[in-house]
């Protein structure tokens, strides 16, 4: 286990993981950061024990450091305290690529690379939890020169934070992460950017947009100074991907150009399959899902007095989404629960309250 | 205003609107369908008053005709349906293309095409509901030869079900149908059978899936019944959205292949523009709108403990998103609040329950 931790730039993660760490029972935390405010506002949250004046300092006794500066100053970064920390300091990063970097270090026994999938688009000290990884995977790259032992302390440290390590090959993370969370980025902005740019017959798209183009680019347009560094630094990756794609496309406009129904049908088939497997991840029975929609005015009470209503009778809410409440409009609220019989309880309490509800398996069978 | 109605098909949409029109006191609803089971559970839901022995029978009063069958069968219905009601009976329709089907009519003064946008997946009359038509776009696309007080006439019923009645050319909401909900549907799919299509070093993509990727395919592998036909039968001006997203796309891997900071910088900028355009249809404040994120265990009466906390304090939510609710990871509670001062209020509600906050502005400036 690990006492003495070192971390060394303190952002949203940094901090967060200072925070985690306290929580958890780690000894001391000591940081550094070139932002002397950033160490200030962390240190103020009781992320960290010890603010250092210097690099050396954070690490001199330190057993793990942490490096969780911006992708564009990471390598640089991770070489630095590789360099000024000690043969006993094993070293990692929370960078969101990973082939790169663990392809130039010098120093391969004494550096794993992290990569905590946390999905937050907040920034600085300020935003930090002690709960940001509860539940998160966190990636691990060891490679083949990695010292056993400093993985498994690392995997135990990651654990102790509330993650879930999964340990993978660098580039295949990088392969991994260009398909899972870099294509639909950039999707999400290629849509969004179409529907911005297009008028018909003077109505603006975006004013029609239906849930499915609100859903498909709630993560566009995130924090360029992030993802511009993302994108280039993964750019070979996401390349072949975006590639990729656009032969899919080509094969689904051919489709349509012959007026293929039962190619359509096929490929809408295999989504319903690939949508169920993807559940399947999120949730112990996704087949027995089923979706309550409900029409809900914008009244004050309103929520709390469905979600007592739901917790009264301990039906267990799944997913529960209420979205885009205006005071004209109000909202839709959808629940997802686990079996028919909960739906019907769940619908039952709803209508007592007197609102019409829609149940229906959450996906087609 | 209409009296008497007559409903032809009555699935979900059909039967919702004989629902709606008789809360909002409409005459007498009478209706056909094909399938005699469609139409008794309709009447047993009470959502029609007299159920026809034939087309005719259920044309022969009516002053409102409404065709709801499915996309495949609409022509022949509406066709049918003009030729067997009088002269008085203004007939309308409810599918989700429009060019085709009002260019082919013979009789454009008597037919005023409509296409609710509702996005309910259920189907059949046992989940209609008569609020579903509540605060949902309603398109209607009158031609010139369409009678003015016809199309007024069914404007005002529409708006009566709860709709906002929006008229529009009708290649053109093809067009844009294409844009705002074809295209979405159709990259959802695409990305999601990429996804699940591709193993990386032996890790299979979707159990990597993260949020970005699940919002996205939210909408991929819907019932393919349905959506076979919509592709089919808007396929040129959807082929012609899938052209420019190629296009779109290619230009991306250049950028990503020159390594262009710039470009991608710019791209990632208009897309936050384009976001907040897009919110400011949903939201009176998107500027001011800030996220709360907190991590939540899976206990019965956290949820109601969390909305009554906050509705006892007013405190205006404008979305509430709980998902992924697991046993060992517990969930993400997503809260959208508008003004920083509420987002505090409510930060300081959930940190005294014992959660860590994070709150952070709903977009980039």
């Amino acid at each position: 286990m690990v006492d003495r931790l070192a971390i060394v730039g303190t952002g949203l993660i940094g901090a967060s993981v200072g925070l985690a760490a306290k929580q958890a029972g780690i000894g001391s935390v000591s940081a550094w950061d070139s932002d002397a405010d950033a160490l200030a506002v962390a240190a103020e949250r009781g992320a960290v024990d010890e603010i250092a004046a210097s690099l050396a300092e954070a690490l001199a006794q330190a057993e793990l450091a942490l490096v969780a500066t911006p992708v564009a100053t990471l390598e640089g970064q991770v070489r630095a305290t590789l360099e000024a920390s000690s043969e006993s300091c094993t070293v990692t990063d929370v960078g969101s690529t990973k082939g790169r970097l663990c392809a130039s270090l010098p120093n391969r026994a004494r550096f794993v690379g992290g990569h905590p999938v946390c999905g937050s688009e907040a920034r600085g000290p300020e935003h930090a939890s002690g709960e940001l990884f509860e539940g998160a995977t966190w990636f691990l790259t060891p490679v083949a020169e990695t010292d056993p032992a400093r993985y498994r302390m690392l995997h135990g440290f990651v654990a102790l934070l509330g993650a879930f390590p999964v340990a993978i090959d660098p580039q295949a993370h990088d392969r991994l992460l260009a398909l899972t969370s870099h294509l639909p980025h950039a999707l999400a902005n290629l849509l969004l950017n179409q529907a911005g740019a297009t008028r018909v017959n003077g109505h603006e798209a975006l004013n029609a947009a239906g849930g499915s183009l609100k859903d498909m680019t709630r993560v566009a347009g995130a924090n360029a100074r992030v993802w511009v560094d993302i994108f280039l630094d993964n750019a070979e990756a996401l390349r072949a991907m975006l590639t990729e794609h656009r032969r899919r496309v080509e094969e689904l406009e051919r489709a349509l150009e012959e007026g293929d129904p039962g190619y359509l049908a096929r490929w809408i088939g295999e989504a319903a399959v690939n949508r169920r497997r993807l559940l399947e991840q999120a949730y112990e029975d996704a087949g027995a899902l089923q979706r309550l929609q409900v029409h809900i005015p914008d009244r004050p009470g309103v929520l709390s007095g469905i979600t007592q209503a739901l917790g009264a009778e301990q039906i267990n809410i799944e997913d529960f989404e209420l979205s885009h409440m205006t005071p004209e409009r109000g909202g839709t609220l959808e629940v997802l629960v686990t079996g028919e019989q909960a739906a019907r309880r769940a619908a039952e309490l709803l209508e007592a309250q007197g609102y019409s509800v829609i149940v229906a398996p959450a996906f087609e069978e």
